[in-house]
Parts: structure tokens; sequence; C-alpha cells
């Protein structure tokens, strides 16, 4: 497909977002943004690493790869308004599967009336997609991680391990019930881009999203804090049917799972009321799991208490890994 | 090379943009601009196909990759402020190559003052380089290939064929003199953002970068506007020592090469003078190589007259290939 092609499919009818000026088309777009602080991130998605092309539809590929780029933008208390997409496009796909991946970023952008303005395909011997998201803030509300202070509430969004167990289920045909929502979890992950976005009023917020687990998100918020921060088990949220599962793989997929990119983050204990109204505003399902607290000799460190009060400190994945059953 | 040293190799010691509230560390980055439109492009380099590693220095592969982005930045009219960086590394790439890449980057970033804002890297069998450049140029200002009107005057700045002519050299170790110029016209391409940004003095400008030749571009212009364009073929500029060359290479180098990211447009000629001033003062090239017309039969056209007063049509590239010699 050459770069007119590109260019054609592309365009589209009409801009939802009345801040876009010029889209496709020209050599770069235009856009105006006044009142409101600009959020942007890129990520590539790479085949065999990302993503499997002999085990997902190449719809759900375009719309996972655009969601994690969505969830970044969520992750800073902001809404998405454009992506950008450079696809590298090897032989082997064909314009039938290039074109489900398009559909699949469409279906993720549609939610929040997004704009494709720009990007382009090569050709290639890897099937790569390059996104960069774009998307408003009110001024001075992004939300960083090194927003959490001693005696903040600790939440998530949702239920954990959900996009992990999908990913287990699509390799394992046969024997669990309650299949579609986890393989939609992983397949097609909603962003909680409404949620994030209405944290606007609230005075400080710390905020991650869950692309490698909260093991490794609220160590990150620990350490960009300075806090100290315990979890306890017994409150992460998981699905009634989430019991299915082996006691190992619960307990990998909650802490260590991820992508199914729900949102976990601080508030101060004052403010936790009107988050409660927020959530219940968006129809999300919010969860108090632990607390923050004073660093300790100067250190952040994460604890993890169990049902039976025995505290574990909580490291990051990668130190951590009781199982190579991560992501099933 | 993990995420965690990827991030802690972009960031910068200070920001040099004074829009920038949050570079990288963070789920995306934070900027604010209420005073002026905002502008972006993504565009994936590939090797084997942008870029040769037996062929070219990773440094300039990397000067050259962030140089075409901004090029498209400046073939808006504006000034280009930011960059995101996502690179898939193959494990022939070594640590060296992939510090000498971002030394690169860094290097086309540092004269115009860009701040990297955000990226990653991920592990992969094929080395790409995917750029997002962002940009400002005052509201209304940007410049569109749709702006031409019939009496314009059609400019190009710089030399023609300069890049062209570099990588036959690249090829060609021996038997030519001013290597330095054509050569560093490929590997280090001056990107014409000062003249660009000084454009927004004009009421109405066509604008276009040279990546694909002006044979290419100036019919981009001529579509996107719906008129005529008539080009002098002695009055495009080509830089002295050019007539080493073959009549062959000198008429596709000029005509069909690009990659030195001229910029090619049109003024209206009361607007000429002031023009003429803009390049003196930021020292650039500036030549009159024809005129827009009114478009024939309400179709676009764009004629070449020769020497000897012989008129042409002068299709885009792909359809007029005279030469394999393209590019070497």
């Amino acid at each position: 497909m050459d770069e007119f092609a590109f260019i054609e499919r592309m365009k589209q009818s009409a801009y939802r977002q009345s801040s876009l000026v010029k889209g496709v088309g020209d050599d770069a777009a235009v856009f105006r943004q006044s009142a409101r602080d600009i959020i942007t991130t890129a990520d590539t998605l790479l085949e065999g690493v990302h993503f499997s092309r002999t085990m997902m539809n190449p719809f759900y590929m375009g719309y996972r790869a655009l969601a994690a780029n969505m969830s970044d933008i969520a992750a800073m208390g902001a809404k998405p308004a454009f992506y950008l997409v450079s696809i590298v496009i090897p032989d082997s796909c064909s314009d039938d599967e290039l074109n489900s991946i398009y559909r699949g970023m469409s279906s993720a952008a549609s939610s929040q009336h997004m704009d494709l303005i720009g990007g382009d395909t090569v050709s290639g011997n890897e099937l790569s997609i390059a996104i960069t998201v774009i998307g408003f803030v009110a001024q001075d509300k992004a939300r960083y991680r090194s927003a959490a202070r001693s005696g903040d509430f600790v939440f998530v969004t949702g239920t954990l391990g959900d996009a992990a167990a999908g990913f287990h289920m699509l390799n394992t045909p046969k024997g669990y019930t309650d299949r579609t929502h986890y393989e939609n979890s992983h397949c097609m992950p909603q962003i909680r881009s409404d949620f994030a976005t209405r944290l606007e009023s609230l005075n400080r917020v710390a905020l991650n999203d869950i692309s490698d687990g909260i093991a490794n998100e609220v160590n990150e918020i620990a350490e960009a804090s300075n806090v100290g921060i315990t979890i306890y088990d017994d409150w992460l949220p998981t699905r009634s049917s989430f019991t299915q599962f082996s006691m190992d793989q619960q307990r990998n997929w909650k802490l260590y799972g991820g992508e199914d990119f729900e949102l976990i983050g601080t508030v101060a204990e004052k403010e936790w009321e009107t988050l409660k109204l927020i959530a219940a505003n968006t129809n999300t399902q919010l969860t108090h799991i632990g607390y923050a607290e004073p660093s300790e000799n100067n250190g952040h460190h994460v604890t993890l208490i169990d049902h039976a009060d025995h505290k574990t400190p909580l490291l990051k994945k990668g130190y951590t890994h009781r199982s190579s059953d991560k992501n099933g």
C-alpha cells in the first residue's frame, strides 16, 4: 500500500474534536488548545513481543495497541483527543488484516471521539504499530505518580488479573467459565478515560495505569512520591469467577498481571467521598486497597499484608516472579 | 536495554522549551500552549528502506530520522519544539550504535532547542525509528499546500539535488570534488526552520518540503490548490560543482531527488520583496523558479520549460523516471 492509499484510508469524513484545525492530508496536522494542558505519549507494539498474529485477531491487535496508549493518557487524568499511527507492514500481512488493524484502532478511538491525525505505513519484515496519542486536561490538573502523601487512601478501579487470566484462557480452549469477560479484558481492554477525566475536581491525586501489574505500579508511586505504601491482600478486588483458577495463578495475575489497564492511585482521606461519587457517576468499580505512610529511613517501601496479618515486601515485577505462568 | 535505562538515557538535565510542564518520567508528557497553534507529524524510518547500517554511521541515521520529521513541521511554517521516539532494536545493534543514534537525534534537536519528551525501546528483528514531532505556529498561520493562487511566484530555498548527489558519492568513493558538502547534504540535512517560522509575517504562502524531489512537491501544490504551475528549468538553483555530474544525473537529481529537505512554495508577487528580506535575514538562498497560473479545464497541471523554450509536462516521481540512477 502506498502512502497515498494510506492517506485516503485515514481521511475521516468529519473531525470529531472541535480543537482540530487540519487533520490528515498536508505535511502535518494542526490543532489549537488555549484553555487546557496538552498530554502526549508514544509507544510501539511489536509482533512477537506485544501480540501474536497466530493467536490474535488483527482487529484486537489494533484495538489493544491504541488502548494501551489511551491508558497512558488516562493515567495522567487526561482525555485522549488525537492519535497518529506509523505501521511497518510485512508482505505476509494481507490488506484485509491491515484493514482489520485499522478498524480495531478506530473502534477504540470512537469511544472517546478521537481523531486520527497522522502517520504513515512502511513495508518491512516485522509487523510493528507505533502510536502517539495526544490528550487534554485542565491546567495544572495532570496527575503524576509523585503526588502521593502519607495518610492517603490507595485505590484501584475494576477487578485485577482479568486480562492475564484472559490471555491464559486464549491459550487453553477448554475447562473454564466466564470466558467472554476474561478474553475481552485481554482483547478489548476498557480504558478508564471517563473516570480519569472527572478527577479534575479533586485537589490532589497520584495516578498510574496498571500495565505491568499493581506490584509494579504501586512501587512506582511509592518511589516517585517517596512514601511507604501498605496494601491489604484481602482487599484486592477480583471477579467472583476468579476463584476457578489455582491459588498460584490468582496471586500471580492479580499482583503481577496487568494490561487490563485499570487505574491505581492515592487520594487524601478527606477526598475519598468525592472520589466515590466520581466512580459512581462513571459506573466505575472503585476499591480502597491500602494506605500511604511515611517513608522509612528516607526510603520508599511497599508492604503486602495477607489474611493472616503476615507482612511481606511487595517488590516490582521481575524481582518477585514466583512462577513462569505470568500471562499464561 | 530495558525501559528504565531508556528513560534514564532520555532524561534531560533541563527543559529547553518554556511551554514544557513535564518531560520524560511519568506516563506521558505535559505541555501548555495558549497563544499558538500546535502542529504534529509522525513517521517511521526503517533499516533497508530509509537507511542502511552498512553504509551509514548511526549518528547520521538518528540525525536524518529526526531531521525528516522536523522538515514536515517546517513545511507547515512552524517551529519544532518536542519529539517522541520509539525504536525497535535488533540484537545486532550494539549499545554504542544505539547511543550514536540518540546522539544524532540530539544534535538535530539542539539546533532548534527541542526537548525529547517521550517514547520507548523494544527488542525486535528489524531496526526502525518511529518519531513524532510537535511544533508551534502563530494562530491561523499554518501553511498549507492548498494556498497557491494564480499569479503567485514559485520559489525554492537552497540548491537542488545535493542530497541525491551526496548519496551517489557515498557509494562511489573516488573521482568527485566538493564531497563534504554533498555528503553532508545527505547525512545531516539542514532544516529550514528559521526561514519557515519567519513566514508568519506574510499574508499567504503555499508551502511544501522537498522530500521526494520538486517534480513531486510542485505537483502536490498544484493539485491541492487547483492551479497550473510553470517551472523554468534554467532558473532551478544548483551548486556550481553540480556540473561535474552527467547531464542525466543532474536532471534526475534536481527534479526527482530530494531529502535535502529544502522548501518549495508560492507567494503573491506583492509579497516577494518581503520574502526576499526574510531569506536574507535567515541566511537562506532563495530562488524564483516559476509561476502559478489558472487551472486548465478545471484541472491542475505542471509544465517544465527548458532553455530552448520547449514545454514538457512535469509529472510526479514514479510516472516519469527516466533512469534507474535515482538516489545513486
